[in-house]
């Protein structure tokens, strides 16, 4: 096989602009780098990089597993994700699941077979026997059985606050709007601390829930508004839950905070140009999607992580549905 | 150097097993899996497609260079790219240059070494000579003087149907609202056709510009408000500018649309949950998504394209501002 001299005798230049022209480290000039690629073309020379990484199985490549990068949550944390991943020379590939379980099968099979150096995985399925133990994974809100690392936020203590603020607002049946995924996902605990805080104080509270994805509104909605005129405190799973709860409920006459108060989870809304401004849970999402990559990286160096979960504060945002 | 016999010897297998393995089609058992994998590693065999692509200096991967994935109209065109690249097998590489010049050139670099099959930049920075003539790659919005083929939408035929659409709305002295970009752009056609149908209509309007990026909004919004208090119509360059002209203006005491009507450019909103709905030319995301990764695959196998720039037609969306 050609070596690196090799590509530097033929292209007329020192063995250190190759591999500067290699590695993309340091100025060459066009002109060079020109000659330098066609020598490592003449030549089929084949980068010890390269190589080696073959040879590893590793490349510089982290993937991003989630449902819709589309989804302001996702882009958001995603935005974070390549900045972290950047400042280690790490690159970003964007894989969108759309929420299907095969999609993230076949993406999760591509890890296995370490075309990536690791995942971010962003998933709400039943694909737990396709994930192997001994990979690089981090996973986002999702808890597996096995020792793959999960970070979230702290969906608990998100559920208490927003059944405090309820209560703080004047609501006196707040009701839990959600949805039950077929797995178990930490987002789950956020109806667990509104429950448990609502019996600490002693507050009658409603929960409402139909199976994941909530595909018909109409029904979801209407089903619930039709049951619960009662309820005047509103705690959605998510700001886009909480968001559709106030569409429909204006279309009977229900205003938004004067006789419901609503409070989301998520964040998303980082503009106050668009109304309603919702009272939310805020999720520490740069510090999520960092504190992801850094757990990935001691993942791939072969670390031991001292937890299993790791749980990032969150915090009450006052808009105006409370 | 060892052959795919070599392995499928080692491990015990068929030759079409390992190539199975290796190119990930077809069922393979796990365990069946893991023999060849460990046979490839153990004879540091490099297989033909990896030896091939580096040999054509090709990957299967494609980027995507844009501003920031946070932006809502950038997200959902980087949705569409996606699913656009993965019906070929293609990944994407996400690459947020932050809009600034030295990360742009970053991964154009990184292209020029190849490590990416093609690229999909949108840019609006002076990077023109750092552009090459010959590697893949399809620009959206910025037309660069090489012959670089853009797709955009119909930029001057959505300035003439905002300016339309204004008049019609009941405005009689409309006002373009834009920042300027240091290098041309075709979103600059924005204000040419509102300018050519003011013109042509025998309308009064104003033109209101300031130099990209727009940082002091207060100032940008302020002094227009100062200055144009007869403006009671505005079309925005983006939903963005709309969006902040309405919250400045309404803390004037003007109303929208009452006062003022307002279009923006973009439709970033896609759902109805967040007040006011902008009336706005709305660009069609997927249909540039899907026509730039189709072109950029004609690029990549050589072919020469019909034209340098690829202009979709847009469509006016009424909302709550007209």
């Amino acid at each position: 096989m050609p070596s690196i001299k090799d590509v530097a005798n033929l292209a007329g230049v020192a063995v250190g602009t190759v591999s500067r022209v290699i590695n993309n480290s340091g100025a060459v000039k066009p002109a060079t780098r020109r000659k330098v690629e066609e020598a490592i073309q003449e030549l089929n020379y084949i980068p010890n990089e390269i190589a080696r990484n073959f040879k590893m199985r590793r490349s510089k490549m982290v993937a991003l597993l989630l449902p819709s990068i589309w989804h302001p949550f996702f882009s958001e944390l995603a935005y974070y994700i390549e900045d972290e991943l950047d400042r280690e020379g790490f690159k970003l590939m964007l894989c969108n699941s759309g929420g299907k379980p095969e999609k993230e099968l076949y993406y999760l099979d591509m890890l296995q077979q370490n075309k990536v150096a690791g995942i971010v995985g962003i998933t709400y399925n039943d694909i737990e026997d396709d994930v192997s133990n001994d990979i690089p994974i981090v996973s986002i809100d999702r808890h597996f059985s096995k020792k793959i690392t999960c970070v979230t936020s702290d969906n608990y203590e998100g559920g208490r606050l927003a059944l405090r603020e309820l209560v703080k607002a004047g609501a006196r049946k707040p009701a839990f709007l959600g949805s039950v995924t077929s797995v178990f996902s930490e987002t789950m605990n956020r109806r667990e601390g509104f429950i448990r805080e609502a019996k600490a104080m002693g507050v009658d509270y409603v929960v409402y829930e139909k199976p994941d994805p909530v595909i018909d509104d109409d029904a979801y909605f209407g089903e619930f508004l039709d049951q619960h005129r009662e309820v005047d405190g509103i705690f959605a799973i998510t700001d886009m839950f909480a968001a559709k709860y106030i569409e429909r409920a204006g279309r009977r006459g229900i205003r938004v905070p004067e006789d419901v108060k609503v409070i989301g989870y998520d964040g998303i809304q980082d503009h106050p140009y668009f109304h309603p401004l919702l009272s939310t849970i805020r999720q520490p999402v740069e510090e999520m999607a960092r504190t992801s990559i850094r757990l990935l990286y001691q993942k791939m160096e072969g670390q031991t992580l001292e937890r299993e979960v790791y749980r990032l504060p969150v915090m009450f945002r006052q808009g105006e549905t409370t």
